[in-house]
């Protein structure tokens, strides 16, 4: 055991494990151009197979050697899902699971120590902001039951039912096209514009507040 | 009166009202659903009856237990106004007064101490701020007189009157479209740019001060 | 003259002059409705000679109490040119001076201590910005001459001249619509990609410097 | 040598090189216009010459003037690569390279000591940024193959192939028309909303910190 971790933690073999994470995420990249396809399609599908082959030997491997210890950090489980879900995909061309094969990838962000470092920092800030998050949640929930009971039948595309007028809202409180959804409607009610420009002063208050939790926690660090 | 003021405060009944507040929510949520409102209608309907029951109920053992001192906490004229509003729709289908019921969804906000200290926290930061918004809202006034004057006979659809210039020009400062309502106006008038750019750069100095003056508010506390 | 000043610094007589300059601001702005203008456009236009009048009686006064003293303050200077300015369109109707009458409103600024004071602290922030406002301008204009040079031809309702670049340029960097404006460029010139997103990229850089160097600004008062 | 030295160093001489990077930039934009270039072609096209001949001049007094000492300031290679791409359109009538001479015009960066400090303080700022940049550029890789394996059939002027969803997801990261480009996808794959949201967020979050980053740097000098 004590060799395999020592093999493990050895700077030449997780350089080559970072080099095999960046070459197969190239070549899933490349898996989606039909040009390259036809000429080196067997290549890049033996290249990710030989990256995937390694990637499981890899964990396992961690698995023997940290024992139960290998449970207890959180980017272990990380890769362990990440390969786990590569894995799956043999059994049946499930499209979207194919598709999410390049979730491999973010393994460079647990492999890459600075990297870990600053998604740990992100994550970590997360939490403080749950009360406001919550808020926004909140408020956006309320503005959609709103928007669906009067403007559903106005502009049945944007606010025919709950899910559309959450779209509907959270696309509004990016500030993207707002203006043109606002006046179909208020082509029908001339009030409208009191719920949109309320709408759009509260969310992007209190998203404003949450981006000050984020920034006074991060210099208190 | 002490009896009833412990049992308001006992901690069980305090999440039993939150689980109703939560649980209520989502039924005038549902209530927008055809296909739901069709097969369990009835039910929704006795849930957001039997909740305005409560909910009444509490208010009024509330305003018994603590008399002129309810009155005191601002939170519980909110809690007061909120669900006094959800009794008058029965009077008559006002129809947005029935889309307005979902706001009993806000008591969420009293009934958490968390989110509570949040909203209490966003209201502090607004009196701080109030010579800046008043210098912003004279600004949009002023820009609205001028594009109503300059503009309302080329673009009627979006300057014909102050209310829709006010409207255009809160779109304009939110960066919505912006490119489009200016080009329709330089057709005829092509020194408009002036107008425009000079409005978004100082519109958004100013809110970027409005901004400034939020941080260090909140930076000092 | 003691008299004179003692009159003008009277609590009561700084509050009618306020009272008035929001009627006049009120007026003005009901001067652009057709409807007001039909039942009180008489009214209307008296309220207006009359605030003038007083505007300018105030000014003169001011300026007899004080001397020389007067010009050293630069809110005088701004009084005068805005009421000077109200005073020109007397002799024809030159319809852009008459919608400037509007900026009378602004006299609230001088008029209020408190936005007196915000505004002041707005400008003092303007010149540690010239730097990188310099800059900004540079970037801009080197930009726009590239562009009208190289898509000058594709898209010449954007980039026909350097005028019609720079506002197509300042519309890109507040980033209203400019996926469209890219991808009629690259329908032609596939590559016009590396043009905008490095023009985008570089520009937000040095924005969001700009507005770190007011943060920063802010902070240190 | 030394007298070169003084000669280049000397106030008087710095300003004219300054005034006339900038009448260069004047002459190199008038160029851009059809009517000055048919009146005034002639003259715009003797100073262009002789401006360059004179930066020409100036770059190889200093190379003269301080010997090995000029390849150690960076802007000094700045300054040569400008020139010398200024150089090379003599050659022949390439059409981007001409484009780029207007590029000549941030030698005004390099000889304004107040900008080149400015420009310093941007560049310092980017090394402490590399992770999280490296993160964003990742975290957009990935969702561009997603999408284009997911979405590639469905919206193929969007995301046919890997350059084109890349460009598509730079352009939804900065909020441009972001929810047109999903509502398309939407029409066929209803459940599309889960990725769109999901990169919008996670995306933000990400810039946020890369941002708050860039503050943090800014506030510790
Ligand atoms: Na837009
Ligand atoms: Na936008």
């Amino acid at each position: 055991r004590q060799r395999v971790r020592q093999f493990l933690e050895h700077r030449f073999v997780q350089r080559a494990v970072i080099a095999l994470i960046v070459v197969n995420a190239v070549t899933i990249g490349c898996e989606t151009s039909a040009y390259l396809m036809e000429r080196a399609g067997g290549l890049l599908h033996v290249i990710d197979r030989v990256a995937l082959a390694v990637f499981t030997v890899e964990i396992a491997a961690r698995l023997y050697a940290y024992g139960r210890e290998f449970w207890t950090d959180p980017w272990n489980w990380f890769d362990t899902v990440i390969v786990g879900l590569a894995l799956i995909p043999a059994s049946g061309p499930t499209s979207v699971l194919r598709a999410l094969r390049i979730l491999r990838a973010l393994r460079l962000v647990s492999a890459v120590p600075s990297m870990r470092r600053v998604v740990g920092a992100l994550l970590t800030a997360v939490p403080g902001m749950a009360s406001i998050i919550g808020l926004l949640l909140l408020m956006i929930y309320i503005a959609a039951v709103i928007a669906t009971k009067l403007f559903g039948e106005i502009v049945p595309e944007r606010f025919d039912a709950l899910p559309t007028s959450l779209f509907t809202l959270f696309q509004i409180m990016t500030g993207d096209d707002w203006g043109n959804v606002a006046q179909e409607v208020m082509e029908q009610k001339p009030w409208a514009w009191v719920f949109f420009i309320a709408y759009i002063l509260i969310s992007t208050f209190v998203a404003l507040n949450l981006f000050i939790a984020v920034v006074v926690n991060a210099m208190n660090d």
